[in-house]
C-alpha cells in the first residue's frame, strides 16, 4: 500500500462552493483534485494499492479529512469537475467520526495527528520538501506514507507537528513542481522498483 | 526547447461544447486540457522553453492544430475548466493558415505530416510508446519532439505515418499511464539531466 497525505491549507469544509470556479472560490480544492486523479488513476484502471488522504482546513471550519481508499473506489473519473463533485457530495456528510460517503471516500472530522500516527504504525513517513535528498537514490520500505502541501509549503507549525513522527525528507527533481506532479513521478519511482523487484524474484 | 505532440483522436474541432462536460461530451478534451497543464505549469511559474501541439481531430472536422509556446503563453491557469476557455476561444478562429487566439495559443488547419517535418528539422522525434526501451536509459538529443497519443494508442495508420520520420520509440515506466502523466515524467527527467549538466559544466 502506498498512502499520500496533503495538507489543504484553504480548502472548503463544507459543500458551499462551486464545481464552476474550483481554481477560484473554493480555497484552491482543484489543487487536490488534480491529486485524487494522479494518486489513483492510471489508462482505462485504478490504482487499489493506494489510499491519499486530504486536509481541508477551511475556511469556514473546523476542520476535515477527506480519504479516499484505492481499493474500493468508484465513480472516480480522471476529470477535476466529476472528482469535486465527489468531494463536494463527502462534505455534504455531518461533522463525526469518520463515515463513508461513496464507494471508497470517507470523511472524518480531522486528528491530523492521529492520521499520522496511524500511518506512520504502518510505514515510514517520507516529507516531500525541495532541496531534500532525490527520491530515486533513496531507499524506501514497504508501505510509505508521502507527506505533501497543497499549492503553499506545509508552515512552519505544520513542520513542528509532522517532525515529532521523524519523517525522512525527500524531493522528487531540481524544479519545483504542482502536487499531482509530485505524486505522478513517486508513483513513477515505485512502480519502476516494483517492477525490477518482480523481475529479480 | 522540448516539444510534446499530442493526437487527439476524438477532440472537438469547433467550439461547441460546454465546460462543464469536458470529460464527456467533448471528445476527451480533458485530457487534452490535462496536457497542457503537464507542459507548462510549474509552481508558480510556466515552462518557457516548452512548446504543445494538440492535434484536434473532430468531429466535426476538417481537423484542427493548436499550438501552445510557453516563451509566449498568458492567462494560463492550472485547472482544467479555464485552459478549456482558452482552446474554446481558439476554436471560434475561422479556419486557415495558422493565427494567434491569445498570447502564445496558436490555431490552424491541420497539416500533420508538415507538423512532423517541421518538428524532425529541430530534433529527434521520439514516440512513446508503451513496452518500448526506458527514456532514463536512453541518449536524448537536444530540441527533442516527444509524440503520444490521447486516451487511444496511435491508429495503425497514424503509426505508418509517424514512422515515415524514423522515431525512437522509448517509454516511461511500467504502468500505462494516462498521458499528461507522461509528460510530467518526460520533463521531470529532462529536468535532472540539465541540473546534473549544469553541475558538471
Amino acid at each position: 500500500m502506498r498512502r499520500f497525505i496533503v495538507v489543504g491549507h484553504r480548502a472548503p469544509t463544507n459543500s458551499d462552493f462551486t464545481l464552476d470556479d474550483l481554481a477560484g472560490g473554493a480555497g484552491r480544492l482543484d489543487v487536490l483534485l488534480r491529486c485524487v486523479t494522479a494518486a489513483f488513476v492510471l489508462s482505462h484502471a485504478i490504482r487499489r494499492d493506494t489510499e491519499l488522504l486530504l486536509f481541508l482546513q477551511g475556511p469556514p471550519g473546523p476542520a476535515r479529512a477527506l480519504r479516499f481508499s484505492g481499493e474500493e473506489l468508484r465513480y472516480l473519473n480522471p476529470d477535476e469537475r466529476s472528482t469535486g463533485a465527489l468531494v463536494r457530495h463527502a462534505l455534504l456528510q455531518p461533522p463525526g467520526p469518520e463515515r463513508r460517503s461513496t464507494p471508497g471516500i470517507y470523511v472524518a472530522d480531522l486528528d491530523r495527528r492521529a492520521c499520522y500516527a496511524r500511518a506512520a504504525q504502518q510505514g515510514p513517513l517520507i516529507y516531500l520538501k525541495e532541496g531534500a535528498p532525490d527520491l530515486r537514490l533513496a531507499s524506501i520500505a514497504a508501505e510509505p506514507n508521502f507527506v505533501l502541501g497543497d499549492d503553499q509549503d506545509l508552515t512552519p507549525e505544520e513542520e513542528a507537528e509532522l517532525s515529532a513522527f521523524a519523517p525522512t525528507l525527500l524531493s522528487v527533481g531540481p524544479r519545483s513542481l504542482h502536487t499531482d506532479q509530485c505524486i505522478t513521478l513517486v508513483h513513477n519511482e515505485l512502480d519502476r522498483r516494483e517492477a525490477a523487484s518482480r523481475l529479480h524474484s
